[in-house]
């Protein structure tokens, strides 16, 4: 009987060792973010006068306006593709360790709000892939927030939030935006 | 005998339990949609006459249009950037619990066809959040349906797809769309 | 004893069961690619002088750009609306099996480097539904990773990775590109 009980303990053990391995799917889903990541990119807006050092141009305005210069009605209708460095602090002058690229509109004529998509593209020794977002991006309010909605590389399959805050802007050519990413799923 | 058997038994019941746990992970994935929510949506072009009434305006046209006007070959070409009200019921009138903001292209000669990326951005006390969507628009089919590929706020993680029908129109100035949101991955 | 030990195997068996149930979700997440699917869209820019073939169409330009060629500067500015065809193999004439819709942009000045939102529209007797990408496409990599971030129809809820590479090209006239889709989560 002692040995049918141990073979009986030992079919048990494999069996709860089979089932704690089923609760392991191979992404994990978390109510706190599997990973975080903060970075800053930086916007320096084409304005006739600026062509060296411009990272990003205005390529789609209504009627009203023009390619140039921002325009009235808080930007209505104006399309900015960019091609933005991003840097691990908040100062424009250290080292790229990427770039956002992608593109925003201003969609809204009683106040400034936007709508972004892009792509962070990583190259480096520890970042190699690209994280991919989507969102409205009401840029008055102090944060806010924006789907990860893919990811390759490194970010393989990611998704998640990512939290942004102007840190800094100069007229209507410079700004400096925080991004705060909270990936929930990650592979 | 009796009493290793018992003992078996209350492992076998705890056993059970903690598989059944398994089963039953943070985020579920339904067959059916875990959330379920229809909202319109009411999208006025700007046509040169409508300065102070219109939510939406022509960004981008092909060589051969501009942008007061949508073009021939069935629109191919126009790019829209909205910021359109959202309502509970099909009248236009009725209290606004969002915006849908975002653009729309037609990208097609040969007939209507639309492809669209947007958010519905809700700030009230139902609710607070954002959904983000991007899909083909075919706008002559009854029905669509796009990708709801992220969320934030009271929607946060969501995925799912949304059925688009165009609930009404006037001429190529009024738009009036119902969305049908059913989320399949709620958090 | 005996019996007593072969309701036990019973129950065991069951339990077994139970939990090698518990390890399939109604969602499959995989290591490996759950579908595969390789096609090729073609991409016919119009250029004032092919109206009725070409298949894409500048919409967006930068000040110093127009909707008619390509820009000076890579192209940095230049966002194109395309409604592609798509085959199975890369011959031009093979039959469509469905359209590439959506639009891509040029986003950098020191090099060519676009950003590309789109879905692939299928309904044919094979493919009925869509396939909806985002992501960064540095054209002169030999491939690149874009991310699936859903699907509707038979790609209903659909998520993955589809790496693109430019299979041939003629000029800035036509453009042939590989897509191989990778779906990681299938429904």
């Amino acid at each position: 009987m002692a040995m049918k009980t141990l073979t009986l303990a030992i079919i048990f053990f494999l069996l709860l060792l089979d089932c704690s391995t089923a609760r392991k799917p191979k992404a994990l889903r978390h109510r706190r973010p599997c990973k975080r990541l903060v970075f800053y990119f930086h916007d320096i807006l084409y304005n006739g006068y600026n062509a060296k050092n411009s990272t990003s141009a205005i390529v789609g305005a209504p009627t009203w306006g023009n390619t140039t210069k921002l325009t009235s009605n808080n930007h209505f209708g104006d399309m900015v593709i960019f091609d933005d460095p991003i840097t691990l602090d908040n100062n424009l002058h250290s080292p790229r360790v990427g770039r956002a690229q992608g593109f925003y509109i201003y969609d809204k004529k009683e106040t400034f709000t936007s709508w972004i998509a892009m792509s962070f593209v990583f190259n480096s020794t520890q970042h190699k892939g690209t994280i991919n977002f989507v969102g409205a991006d009401p840029i008055l309010s102090k944060t806010r927030d924006i789907s990860v909605i893919g990811g390759t590389g490194d970010f393989h399959m990611s998704r998640g939030v990512a939290t942004i805050a102007t840190d800094s802007y100069e007229g209507e050519v410079y700004f400096r935006l925080r991004c705060d990413i909270k990936l929930y799923e990650c592979w």
